[in-house]
């Protein structure tokens, strides 16, 4: 189609749309009146050679959008790339040609390969709307075989950066997530690197959680650190600890994330592309996965972290990457501290080799580094566990986490914690017999992290602990009345501590 | 979860959101910062008794929202019924308890009535964000059950108005869609009616295609009358031609088709959900399906066409409805105009016996119109043809138009035909042999319609038809330059004639 004729203006809307490309049009606009897209789910913005699909929102309000302009988003404004005021044409976009594979998928067609590649790239330029990304994860998750799965993960490394190290060995260790305060990358990385492996490690930010490893490490150091940056920081010290969305690596993932996380979809395929693309990407050669399990944990049994483990080994072998998984205690959090300022604090604990240093966190953290000496060919075997601890218990650890956090250079964010507290206390005697790791992850999230860098909680009981009642549980750090209150209010209703079987038997009490 | 303290003030924003509610909050805000949501899919206006789940987005402009206010786009602000200025609490909403069951079935469970009822009423009440929507179709698209359908027609039917008469045969008509210009109940139902047979048809209106029957009818009528105003309508003249949207039938059903529609989603499952829940609200005791099949229809092949007629033949018999399923020649478009105006005139000419009328326009409606009279017990069996070409032929039908049309009053549109016109025209002799129906359909809706009710299509050559090469197939009407310039190009690259099936050997001319 030929662009309409009478090109309109951009403005940037200072409106935050989340991933999705939003534009808006004036109900009396020059170009196009709005109302004749209504028909089309998508629109084409364009100023040769730049082009932009995105999503297109109607105003009735000249402050906002006049007759001859265009507004763009946040995002969309980010995307485009060019300073307001230049001349663009909107046209009514076809919706991308991928989506007729998502419909045959939907009806119950295998992908090939080809076809897989076409979706990853349409989704890695932006131009799937959150339905029509909803319609693919959803399409995907009631069945995946393995040949869709492999095309997958090869398609989303394809589509970001990929890092390739001059090393013939590159470990990495992930874990699968869902258990709170679960740092301990933040550990084996300084281990495994002080010991002369090469462990470039990427991690991400909390989606939905009150903390990813990147945050945490935030608290520490600089995370957004570039490519060539990375670079030199494994140059220096054989390890690092950046944020894996600043490098850019499988961009298609994180926009599936991001459309996964509020629908609560997590299957293991989609859990295992999602992994394994972003290792492909970051040129990991042996790869540790710990697959916490537990009845809160996101996996809650044996068999379903069997499955898991299988499909991770499938891909690994498929793509040259020697994978090995464990399965760890998911049953409650590890360490005391969730939020990232706690986190960060339990973690230089560990290191520190500090007398209340949570013990659960270092026991963990030297057993995930053990398992990665072990593929050093110079150590002799069974004693990477003696290894591990050696260089923790010496020192040489936390020197190497320093020499880490000085290479990637200081961070700009508060370090402090919230100041607005409360305690939940038990309400009888007895033994912590369980935690409930998502509803401790809710009530991190709704006192303020990861956001509020120092709001989170602080354990000071754990399973098989006593208590009386009365005694606290945990404590809330919040930085502002409205998220104390809420947090409050959420603890009150499911404090996430069972105490001798009785489930809810603590109660929230302000201080 | 207690309100966050600060209570915001509501402001509208002029923004048209579509069918989704979404609220904007300043990035400074008083009440939550906004980030502290970003975990949570939507958020939860409150200002008791009313509440209002939305979408969130944030912004940095104090002149759109500022730190102390709450904007509401146009939709939720519509849906909140208050006036600017009220003061509510907005916390984060946890998804509605149904998106379990949305999950359970995406995993391969079938649901219970119970769990399709309770989603039904989330939908209904604009509590699902258009992702969960998404989800909730896809997950249903790939299998239903015969139980999933029944119960999702039912919950569908009670989710909005129910119509009941007093009458004990109440007949009713509905076509599947997909033909462009196929508007044969503004020439069944006077027919109907004026037999004395009670038909109080609802339509829809366009949503993707250029005219729905609601579209056209509002050329001669008020469409968009209230409950009562439809019953005494159907008292005077007992039939009427109004839009179901407005009597707020099948709700649910809307607000699925609003997802369906971009997602280019229409299982035969889907469909007749949609299309038994509408007839069930309004009503109907007999009832008449018209599937077109063709290759450019909605239905393509007679085994499709079979599949759907015993699905819709099984959900009438388990509600009570006679259903009767007839196949049509969805091969090109019914009558000779395309676009409300156009359709409009193809109606009163055929209701007015005039010369020109069209003649398949006027054969099917006679053909539909005598399915419907034989229901009547009086009337001997065979007959129906002939009584319904009496009463059209006499007059007796256009005068019943003309009572309906006075009955429900005047429209206050436009009723004139766009202005700026292009013909397209044949590039060879020949004759033709195929129309594409979808192509037709989009030139359509690119020219205008059915926003602008004048603009469209108006075809001068059927399938069978001789032409010579540079005569005329059809003329598209247009007001706007943007809007015919787009037709004119989509027309070049697709003119969707197939001369001695040579397809696109038509182009698009500007006269």
């Amino acid at each position: 189609m030929t662009p309409s004729r009478p090109l309109l203006l951009t403005r940037r809307i200072h409106l935050d749309t989340g991933r999705e490309n939003v534009v808006v049009i004036s109900r009396r606009s020059r170009a196009l009146r709005p109302e004749i897209f209504r028909g089309f789910s998508r629109v084409e913005i364009r100023s040769d050679p730049k082009v932009l699909l995105a999503t297109l929102l109607i105003t009735d309000d000249d402050a906002l959008v006049g007759p001859d302009q265009l507004g763009l988003a946040e995002p969309a404004f980010r995307r485009f790339g060019e300073p307001e005021g230049r001349r663009v044409s909107v046209t009514p976009a076809p919706p991308p040609d991928s989506l007729d594979a998502v419909r045959a998928k939907i009806q119950g067609r295998s992908l090939t390969a080809a076809e897989i590649g076409a979706i990853v790239t349409d989704l890695a330029h932006y131009r799937y709307s959150d339905m029509e990304i909803a319609a693919f994860l959803i399409s995907s998750a009631s069945f995946m075989t393995s040949e869709e799965l492999l095309a997958l993960v090869g398609a989303m490394a394809n589509a970001g950066t990929r890092l390739s190290w001059s090393e013939s060995m590159v470990v990495d260790k992930h874990c699968v997530g869902g258990i709170p305060g679960n740092r301990t990358s933040m550990v084996v990385v300084p281990i495994v690197a002080a010991h002369g492996l090469t462990i470039p490690k990427t991690s991400s930010r909390a989606i939905t959680s009150p903390a990813g490893t990147a945050d945490t490490m935030e608290v520490l150091a600089r995370v957004d650190v570039s490519v060539d940056e990375m670079r030199e920081v494994v140059a220096t010290c054989r390890g690092c600890l950046v944020w894996g969305g600043h490098v850019n690596l499988s961009p298609a993932d994180d926009i599936l994330i991001s459309v996964e996380r509020p629908l609560s979809l997590d299957t293991q395929e989609q859990m295992v592309a999602s992994i394994m693309s972003k290792k492909l990407a970051a040129g990991s050669t042996h790869l540790l996965i710990d697959i916490p399990v537990g009845p809160t944990a996101k996996v809650t049994s044996a068999a379903e972290a069997m499955r898991l483990r299988k499909l991770f080994e499938f891909v690994g072998d498929h793509f040259g990457i020697a994978v090995e998984v464990i399965t760890t205690d998911g049953r409650q959090p590890i360490g005391n501290g969730i939020g990232p300022v706690l986190e960060a604090r339990d973690v230089m604990a560990v290191l520190a080799n500090e007398p209340g240093a949570p013990a659960d966190l270092r026991e963990k953290s030297l057993r995930l580094a053990a398992h990665l000496l072990e593929y050093d060919p110079q150590l002799r075997g069974g004693t990477g566990y003696t290894r591990a601890r050696e260089l923790l218990d010496s020192g040489a650890a936390l020197k190497q986490m320093q020499k880490i956090v000085d290479a990637q250079g200081p961070s700009m964010c508060r370090t402090d914690l919230g100041t607005l507290t409360f305690d939940v206390t038990a309400t009888s005697d007895g033994t912590v017999t369980a935690i409930d790791c998502l509803q401790i992850n809710r009530l991190a999230r709704t006192a303020g992290a990861p956001i509020d860098k120092g709001a989170g909680i602080r354990l000071f009981k754990k399973v098989g602990d006593r208590v009386a009642a009365g005694e606290p549980l945990y404590r809330v750090f919040t930085f502002g009345e409205s998220e104390h209150d809420l947090a409050l209010a959420a603890a009150r209703a499911h404090a996430g501590y069972t105490i001798d079987g009785h489930t809810g038997a603590a109660g929230g009490a302000a201080p």
